[in-house]
């Protein structure tokens, strides 16, 4: 780890790849449930990228090649799109995987164990999730697509599947970590309201492609840079929120409007010890 | 029906059964239509539920089972859908029905008689489609999925189809009826702007399933709560909404914070003569 | 050309056309993209029309024939809706094309193309979506669903498109153009942030299909009155917006609150030299 990695190099390293995302627009092809397609497409809009969301076989062999990421998402996994899945991720682009509720069944967990073989640049998801993908195994006390364990929990979880898989692995949480099986980056912008709203876990993996998408040279910072950037813009959404439904309109709004001095002094990450 | 059944009583009630949601979590599985998805999720997750959009037949023998209650929509029908939803019906777990615009094809009734035959705990729909149910058959003037009805009309026929398929039947309208078969309780809470806002049906079938999971003791009793709960956040979102846009945000809003104070004093529930 | 065909004489009947939709109440069946059901519905809804959101091929012979319109929308194509978009298409009601990135794939290509010879009366687009159409074939520098090309450029591609097809062609841009192929209408209502919301673009042509669905007899001019009133409820919800979020909850607002004065001053539409 260079010793220049201050959080204050960590906040300009975030404002410079949200703003490589502003100028560069990657085209971002999105594979994903069914519940988050409108606030994952609206998240990378506000950020500047190019969203496309499209699932069909006869068309993702042309398409994702000229995409410069590809995001999979196993919300609402469905066999016909599987296919899909499979052929996006084996397009030879950057590509980010959440493994949603990936303990909810056998066949998710063997479509999630099919698709880490297709070398992801990223997976994310929280606790529960990364320690049951970790275990390549159901999770009896499995309890919908909520959190049930603290990320601290699944940090060795995330540093093992991270070496086993060759993915940078970010565990969502009070304070988000984010590994490539050696380092732990800690990222801890965010407000626990964003749980309330439904599909955020889904809308920040986006923007993690879209940020791997603007700079692939490093899926360990940009991950770590997407996921301060969204937790920031749900701080000063949260700032007038009413609730969970106004606190989605601002953050999506914040999110559009960070400027430099914004995400400069208020972006929190740094390396864990 | 029990003397004590008073406004206070069912104003205490539907208070008790939010508690209950929050407290509880109750995990709810959706089928639900397309258009549905993202209101039905953040209205479990504002009332403190726990959604899973899970639709895939290799999922639900499997997922079903372990959830507190299931909900099930065929607003946006199709064949390769219809095994899932059959089973997750027969998952032996408290499940609610939205037959959204049953008259819209043979198929479509087809279905809802099907699924009707699979006992749910409850059916809710608008005037034209509980009539429609009742009758078993297509209703040539059907005009989308819009109320024709007004939801007095519909009262008898909710009593007839609660008698003939052993579920709570809740018909919504200007007043909200429900229904077992022998007593008919009014819930009068809401504004008419919620018509205007798509899939404020299915989000408040979904927040009756969440009822129904918190406490499966009384499907009666819990259907009129979630509806007269529904139907004051959208009282309380109208008092600051400029249109049917910020009504939903609103709404959403104002159903993650209700509080004793607001529930006990507004909720309208009665026994019907 | 009517000489009387002032900029006065279209806001008039940009009034008369919305009111014409408030008082009827299209019966609008959408077959559109996952991405864009949410806003399509509340958009149709906002304006007064009813919207339908059925694409199974078990439904659509039966149930698009009683529609005022119909609206096809290939963003998230595949296969299997196919046969209901063709189904559609077929039944002999009016319906509204928007051939959203046709340019992805050639299966994209060929399913527009296909849909294009069963005689939409619109076909909406941005510029680089009517060229790629009219073009019929690929467009190497495809980049999402993004506009690549001022409308203007696209000009005579619409021309051509609409004489070849018999359509109206609507081409979305920083001013909107409208063409059966002689005449050629601008609409210049809007504000450049729509961009930054996803599926605006298939949102106004939901609302095309919703004004050709009120008053079919002249789909040019229905056409562009919808894109005006659309792009008008942008401007308004823009005064007070914060961001693409706040936009798309005010844009609705605004469409549902449109008066006679604010339609007939502030409506511009004019016929293209």
């Amino acid at each position: 780890m260079d010793e220049q990695r201050t959080e204050a190099w960590w906040a300009r390293r975030a404002w410079a790849l949200l703003s490589a995302v502003r100028s560069r627009a990657p085209l971002v092809q999105c594979i994903t449930n069914l519940v988050s397609m409108d606030i994952a497409a609206n998240t990378l809009l506000a950020a500047g990228a190019s969203p496309a969301m499209l699932h069909c076989i006869r068309e993702v062999p042309e398409f994702t090649p000229r995409c410069d990421a590809a995001y999979i998402n196993v919300g609402t996994l469905s066999e016909d799109w599987l296919p899909s899945m499979m052929a996006a991720a084996s397009a030879g682009r950057p590509w980010v995987l959440d493994p949603v509720a990936v303990a909810a069944s056998g066949f998710r967990m063997n479509t999630c164990l099919s698709l880490l073989k297709l070398r992801p640049s990223v997976v994310r998801g929280n606790a529960s999730e990364i320690l049951a993908l970790a275990a390549g195994s159901g999770n009896s006390s499995f309890k919908g697509v909520d959190i049930l364990h603290d990320s601290e929990d699944a940090q060795q979880a995330a540093k093992a599947l991270a070496c086993s898989s060759g993915a940078v692995v970010a565990v969502s949480g009070a304070v988000d970590f984010i590994t490539d099986g050696k380092q732990v980056i800690g990222a801890s912008n965010g407000v626990p309201m964003l749980q309330k709203i439904t599909a955020t876990g889904c809308a920040v993996t986006a923007l993690i492609a879209a940020f791997v998408g603007a700079d692939p040279s490093d899926a360990l910072v940009a991950s770590a840079c997407a996921l301060a950037i969204f937790g920031l813009a749900g701080e000063i959404g949260m700032e007038s929120a009413k609730g969970p439904a106004s606190l989605r309109v601002n953050l999506i709004d914040a999110l559009y409007c960070l400027d430099e001095q914004t995400v400069t002094s208020r972006v929190k990450i740094s390396l864990r010890p």
